[in-house]
């Protein structure tokens, strides 16, 4: 890393970036919420952090289209509700934008010394989000082509946000 | 899915695939102890399933690339000495190829249908893998251009193999 980047995680220091995640769906498994809350402990020494968890709708075996149309418009709904306005919304999407672990670091450094003080990332439900959501995102972000179950994702999603901050400061990391 | 994939799903219940995962390094958070746990139990309807963790090497802060080289091959041969000659393997490699879930599925089932009965999953540690490894590698399978930290990268190998079973078998999988 050069003494570029470690200028600027300096910088963030000095007023912590929030980091939100907006997520549907609550964490049933202990291990996985176990995880979560340690990588959003570990977290916590370089950002703000707030994880609002959000109802989600119950999809039928066999739902229709429009059945799935209204449920994604009842969670995009709560999803927006839970956003500030002048949050910057990355919306986790298997088609968004792909990086490498030291590419999404340089990213997110880009976007805190641009301003954005308030980095919203949203993990919709088992269905995905709605068009509304999409719209509202100022970013999609790809971590796979593969489909994680949304508990798991969020784990990664907090273990990757907590390595770049790591990366950024120049600290060791053990993989 | 296609009646043509519940007649493969149907094939390799008659004759259980093994599925080996050979991982440099232990799993030390009780959280992915856990949920590694949970997926191979659920896996193990599907499959006969083994996990041999290696020991690693440990590598020294500002390591020379001969110091590096020299961990690679010392964990490399406990790689290969855990493969067996029939084995199938498959190293998990960043530069791999990538695939949806469903994708991973179908690959998956055709392996089997092409008489794979051990398929051997191989991932690294904190460096990577050996050219020795990479060269035995039937092929190389890409999750994400991230990198995850090996424990967590178990976890999501377990629940993406579970995975590809629940689809090939037409059963619900709740995101």
């Amino acid at each position: 890393m050069s003494e570029r980047m470690e200028c600027h995680a300096l910088r963030f220091f000095e007023s912590m970036v929030t980091i939100k995640l907006i997520c549907v769906g609550k964490i049933k498994e202990a291990f996985y919420r176990d995880a979560a809350d340690e990588y959003r402990k570990r977290l916590s020494r370089y950002a703000k952090v707030t994880i609002t968890e959000l109802q989600d709708e119950k999809t039928p075996d066999g739902a229709s289209v429009a059945e799935e149309q209204a449920i994604l418009a009842k969670e995009g709904e709560r999803i927006l509700k839970a956003v500030s306005p002048s949050d910057y919304v990355i919306e986790l999407a298997v088609k968004g934008k792909t990086f490498t672990s030291e590419g999404l670091a340089v990213h997110l450094d880009a976007l805190m010394l641009q301003g954005k003080s308030s980095i919203a990332f949203v993990i919709g439900g088992s269905l995905g989000t709605s068009p509304e959501v999409s719209a509202r995102a100022d970013e999609h972000l790809s971590f796979s082509a593969l489909t994680f179950p949304h508990q798991l994702m969020r784990v990664i999603l907090l273990e990757q946000i907590y390595r770049s901050f790591r990366i950024l400061k120049n600290e060791p990391y053990h993989k």
